[in-house]
């Protein structure tokens, strides 16, 4: 392992970018989300992504000339084609736009259309939460979950991500995937020969399964049953049925160079909560309050600051075979 | 049991909110919420709730001259304060507003302030859906789950629903509360003197427990863990804290007449799909047919709608002895 300071570590996921491709806007705003997921903790968002995602580059399944379209069909609704590039670029001209508009409107929205892995979702509403707007963002992925009952995928693990202002304080930031557990737990123990816990996957017939390969084959079990996976429906249509994008079973994978463009979709609200009082921010902080206070409790998003501060202090540790691998891209 | 239509159900209980101090417009609107609701199979918001909200007429802890007032503090952003009243007739109001302001501006919200019990909230997403658009609905409600960690409840269960039209058939609504399982399955549990599964609920220290009277002490478990206990965070701030209304913790009981009005919030958000593309309904019809391609699967709302179309066709029918108590209030 090596110690890299953030800055070291954009700049190294950057400088790659570039060579195999990538304007420089996009190199940065591609390496600044890698480098934040990691620094926050976020490691599968992570540099480790890097790899792939230039391998994506080469391959033409991310497109390296993407042309991204913004268009603002109505007052409150931008509409932002991504052109089959980096989900990054067309997240951060979403989060530049949105914010004068939802305090015009009282409430905005972006859609994000052909786009792809957008990362530690988290970041996109903690950036409009830190412009005093509450935020939330859904995105589909490719397959990975059944319909309730049913054995064939067409949901993705399909995050959800919200964030809320606090008066003088860190923003409260949610971000979860609907799935139970996420994939690669289930590849880690199928490649360790481990069986797994019952209620985390289902085999190709629709049943749950202990055998890890089984699984990888089947589908992935969601949070709470046939309620995450109504979740994760909610997610599909307004990520991609409202978005134009690839539904979850239209989509190729984001973690190989393989097929056409996954084109998946991203869907943001961002609202005012000061065009309904002045005081709401207060409010929020007094709820923020009520969970801290509880011995054992913590508010979603600590977690994350508390592991960014350490890194912005100490850098963060990457593995060495990760950094030449990256240096000879 | 006694078998009624709609119609009459309708009538009897209009009738006796009339003659308990309810205005006819208001009597309406929450007659035929509570009936919608029985029709639909969601008893526990039907014709059961109805002594109860009486004896809360009675008794002014719900104001039976409330004022319903809504004002437009931004293009895309409804104020409806309810004065204490029924959150009925001030839902009602926000549907009827919000159509017109999806569309004008892409999306609309609507925050209902200083409200009470929202019922079947499916209802009023599904009242959006079939004019067009794609709602979302976050309710909070009185203290019923912890922190994650915690031991003090300080949340609701806080029901999320969402609706999404089709072209040419009955929308897509989902309509859950955030509990793994509703409260009264573990009151019934107590009274019958049985055990209840470990992962319902919370002692009061915050132990998982199988005692269904510690639980009902204790806290109500989430779906999904903490990431469901995240989610309800999620629409306390929303629902609560968003529309200046009392945040779980802060809310009396919507069950009996004791104390001060609960005073919690709905916030309501309208997307007009057509603001992304002409052909989005089209792209809503492709991933629903392909749940309900799925054997053993169903689309969410299928069953309310089944069960609609028979209490149509046949009436409801209603315990004799609530009959008799709603004929005598």
């Amino acid at each position: 392992m090596t110690r890299l300071s953030l800055q070291d570590a954009q700049d190294l996921a950057s400088a790659a970018l570039i060579r195999n491709g990538a304007a420089a806007p996009v190199a940065q705003s591609v390496a600044g989300a890698l480098v934040r997921a990691e620094a926050d903790g976020f490691k599968g968002h992570g540099l480790g992504r890097l790899p792939s995602y230039i391998a994506q580059l080469r391959a033409g399944k991310v497109n390296a000339s993407a042309n991204i379209r913004p268009s603002r069909p109505r007052p409150g609704a931008l509409l932002v084609d991504a052109d089959h590039g980096f989900a990054y670029p067309a997240l951060d001209l979403a989060v530049g736009e949105l914010p004068d508009m939802a305090r015009a409107q009282g409430i905005a929205c972006a859609a994000i259309a052909r786009s792809h892995h957008c990362g530690a979702a988290g970041l996109f509403v903690e950036a409009l939460a830190r412009q005093g707007l509450i935020a939330l963002l859904f995105a589909n992925t490719p397959a990975a979950m059944a319909p309730w009952g049913g054995n064939r995928a067409v949901l993705g693990t399909n995050p959800i991500a919200f964030a809320c202002p606090r008066s003088a304080e860190d923003p409260i930031v949610i971000d979860m995937a609907l799935s139970k557990v996420a994939r690669g737990n289930i590849a880690a123990a199928a490649r360790r020969g481990e069986v797994i816990p019952s209620d985390w996957a289902f085999d190709s017939n629709g049943q749950p399964t202990t055998d890890a390969k089984r699984a990888l084959q089947g589908t992935m079990a969601p949070l709470g049953d046939a309620k995450g996976i109504a979740l994760a429906l909610m997610v599909e249509l307004l990520a991609a049925g409202m978005t134009g994008s690839n539904y979850a079973a239209e989509a190729s994978s984001f973690l190989d160079a393989e097929g056409t463009p996954p084109g998946t979709g991203q869907f943001l609200i961002a609202i005012d909560p000061l065009a309904f009082s002045p005081g709401t921010p207060d409010r929020f902080a007094v709820l923020a309050q009520a969970i801290e206070g509880q011995e054992g409790a913590r508010l979603p998003g600590a977690r994350r600051f508390a592991m960014r501060a350490e890194a912005e202090r100490r850098g963060i540790m990457v593995n060495g075979d990760l950094l030449n691998e990256i240096a000879a891209l």
